[in-house]
């Protein structure tokens, strides 16, 4: 595990300066964030929150339909009243099909491989395409209020689209 | 949406600050970190990693099986050739069933709902289980180095299990 050692010294030095403990297990905010895996947005930086605030779901391409599992158990059993869904421009989402991957998949590993990867050739588009579907859930509370919006990378800057 | 004024104040502050725009799409460090959605766990601060470090997936629990979709884009597209998974104490997922919330759904929001929650009765086998998943699945790389720990939501500290 090449990070390993990196990851044990960096959080041997956050436990020295951690002051955090003790928070309940529901949001204070009430919140739940639905965001990319992608390595240049740190949701809790960019929103500004703090240790026990809000949850975080994150996945490729932050969507929504792969997210259903976890904004059922968060608004259900842990409280949380809206949903904001946050993607990000230069996504890697937006540069390739799923009939590419599944080819790379078959050709480097040899697996037939039936997933839908859920990309996206318009962004804007995509982050409304969540919202509609959160909305249309019936597994999702009926009135959450859920928007979406998109992060730049460049600049650290989200805009909400409604 | 209550929180939104507050996420916006916050994020012009972070904007104003921030200096890590123009790094590149693939992660620096090359590893992947299936984490909990939980509020009280802040992967990039309790791993010490930085803007452009890492692919975070996070979701109820850190659970495998739900990430697999975006470990196949990590790897195969994005270059990340280890694998984190990063489950923590006080878990909710340590305290309902499947059963339990899809009743609750069904009372609740009026659904029948066929979701399989992954919740777990054992923490430290959830995150034995879901690093056997991930070595046992054909659609993640051969020899990828995978592990997993617990953190602490009292201490901040990750104890990897192996």
């Amino acid at each position: 595990m090449p990070n390993r050692a990196d990851f044990d010294a960096a959080n041997a030095s956050y436990v020295a300066g951690f002051s955090a403990g003790g928070k309940p297990m529901p949001p204070k905010r009430q919140a739940l964030v639905i965001a990319c895996m992608d390595a240049r947005l740190h949701p809790e930086k960019a929103l500004g929150v703090e240790i026990g605030d809000i949850h975080v779901v994150r996945n490729a391409g932050g969507r929504a339909v792969d997210a259903l599992r976890s904004v059922t158990i968060s608004q259900q059993l842990l409280g949380t009243t809206e949903i904001y869904i946050l993607h990000h421009t230069d996504c890697g989402m937006l540069t390739f099909s799923t009939a590419q991957l599944q080819g790379i998949v078959k050709e480097r590993l040899g697996a037939d491989d039936g997933t839908v990867y859920h990309e996206f050739s318009d962004l804007e588009q995509s982050v409304r395409d969540d919202v509609a579907l959160l909305r249309a859930s019936p597994l999702v509370a009926p009135g959450t209020p859920i928007t979406g919006g998109v992060y730049d990378v460049h600049t650290g800057k989200i805009t909400w689209l409604e």
